[in-house]
């Protein structure tokens, strides 16, 4: 099968890595608006080749557009145009419910299948790709209703060679669940980064302590920019409920501190204690 | 040697294991009020014998006090009233200044070593004791001017066998860096863990896409109310003001997303990609 990546990145790159070992792909095309980019996945042999957008389509069974959720919007209906009815797209984004919207009316709207690999490190670029990423992994199907039988069949049969388990659900959902298990935690992480940043401003050694704790909360804040304000554009209303609710918590926790009602700060740490249940 | 550790839980038997292993320790005796820990950490041989505090302090060379930081508090000047100027006493506690003012005018003072090995796990008690837990971490000594000389080597010779690297600070900026590196860190997985826990009350489902990123910044809310709450306590005004810069962070983030500021909040996350020169 002839598979074109759109954005040779950590997620389109790692795709492909492990979609040709695995014997589903047997020729993989790189777009890509950073030349330096696509020609860096060349010469790691994550494509075998680079072409234009239209070209590769056309010489594509499945185009993969793993591209921030902005570029996907503005990108999605020009591919959708040019594809015939035995080809498929999809995307990798971490947004569903606006670019959803804005092709809900296209002619070819069941030739795409909305999916979303929940996988990935706080590391981008092709240099990034790494072999194995998705094993083990959920990956998320939106509105498969809207999407054509054979399509979806196809596409399970690409995430099941990476690996992954599928969950099926709405875009709306998606879109919720995500900023609570995914966007708001990469909210924190910028913000706890930048606390400590403004004090080492003043305080030169502030990260001499800094330990394991420390750094597995902020890693995420080595996460692109380039990715992130995408989603949160799109994503707006659900992070800013999360976002108001984890300010809530934490005013919370400083109210009780100011009142040294130390009873209630154990109790509420007893209870996020809960996430046992949850991360093993 | 004869080593006495009160509270032998995750730090004190992970040093347990270790200075035994590596030769620095040849009689271990555990101390604690729960005879149901003592007994784990007996059946696991973190310990040789269990004793009563006041048994144990006649036949120690070294007293390692590991328990929460109250209880440290409660317990220190009984301990020092009963030791010799050949024994020595050491901690290993998350905060130093409020204690280590209560012992300020102790004549036993000197024989008190000040330590905070800045390595652990999200998980408490014997059964999360391992081996080489401390291998290439730092250890903190505080105030070691108030410390006798031959303490201090002794204490010296126990961490490098530990395999630390040591960092000397006085007790107040220890307290407020680790407020920075360590506590608001908890904090803020305490309060991601509540506010998620709060959505699923409502929303069963929303867990079924928890990825590596969430599990990572919501790990320490596994950690235990018994050691923080003490940290909380005797740590506060620190906290308090890295918890109101944390919750500054997060509301200017939430104001430029209200306004759609974009720019702005791909400014900020820029800054927090700071973060990559400090973690690898």
């Amino acid at each position: 099968m002839t598979i074109t990546i759109v954005g040779v990145g950590l997620i389109g790159g790692s795709m492909a890595i492990t979609l040709r070992e695995r014997g589903f792909a047997d020729r993989l095309i790189g777009v890509g608006r950073r030349a330096v980019s696509l020609d860096k996945a060349l010469s790691l042999g994550l494509i075998d080749e680079k072409m234009d957008l239209e070209e590769a389509i056309e010489v594509s069974d499945l185009i993969v557009l793993t591209v921030p959720v902005d570029a996907l919007k503005e990108m999605l209906p020009g591919v959708l145009d040019r594809i015939t009815d035995r080809q498929v797209v999809i995307d990798a984004g971490s947004t569903k419910e606006k670019f959803l919207a804005s092709i809900r009316e296209h002619p070819k709207r069941s030739r795409f299948v909305a999916t979303h690999p929940m996988a990935g490190t706080e590391y981008s670029g092709p240099e990034a790709a790494v072999p194995g990423l998705f094993d083990g992994k959920c990956t998320v199907f939106c509105d498969v209703q809207d999407s054509a039988p054979d399509a979806v069949e196809l596409v399970k049969r690409l995430y099941e060679t990476l690996g992954m388990r599928i969950v099926y659900m709405n875009a709306a959902a998606h879109d919720l669940h995500t900023a609570y298990v995914s966007h708001i935690s990469h909210i924190t992480s910028f913000a706890l980064a930048l606390t400590v940043l403004e004090k080492e401003k003043e305080d030169k050694a502030i990260f001499e302590l800094a330990s394991g704790g420390f750094e597995s909360t902020v890693r995420l804040a080595k996460s692109s920019p380039d990715m992130w304000v995408p989603v949160f554009r799109q994503n707006k209303e659900n992070v800013l409920d999360v976002l108001t609710e984890m300010i809530h918590q934490l005013s919370h926790m400083k109210e009780l501190l100011v009142k040294e009602d130390f009873d209630n700060v154990y109790k509420l740490i007893q209870q996020s204690n809960e996430i046992k249940r949850i991360i093993k």
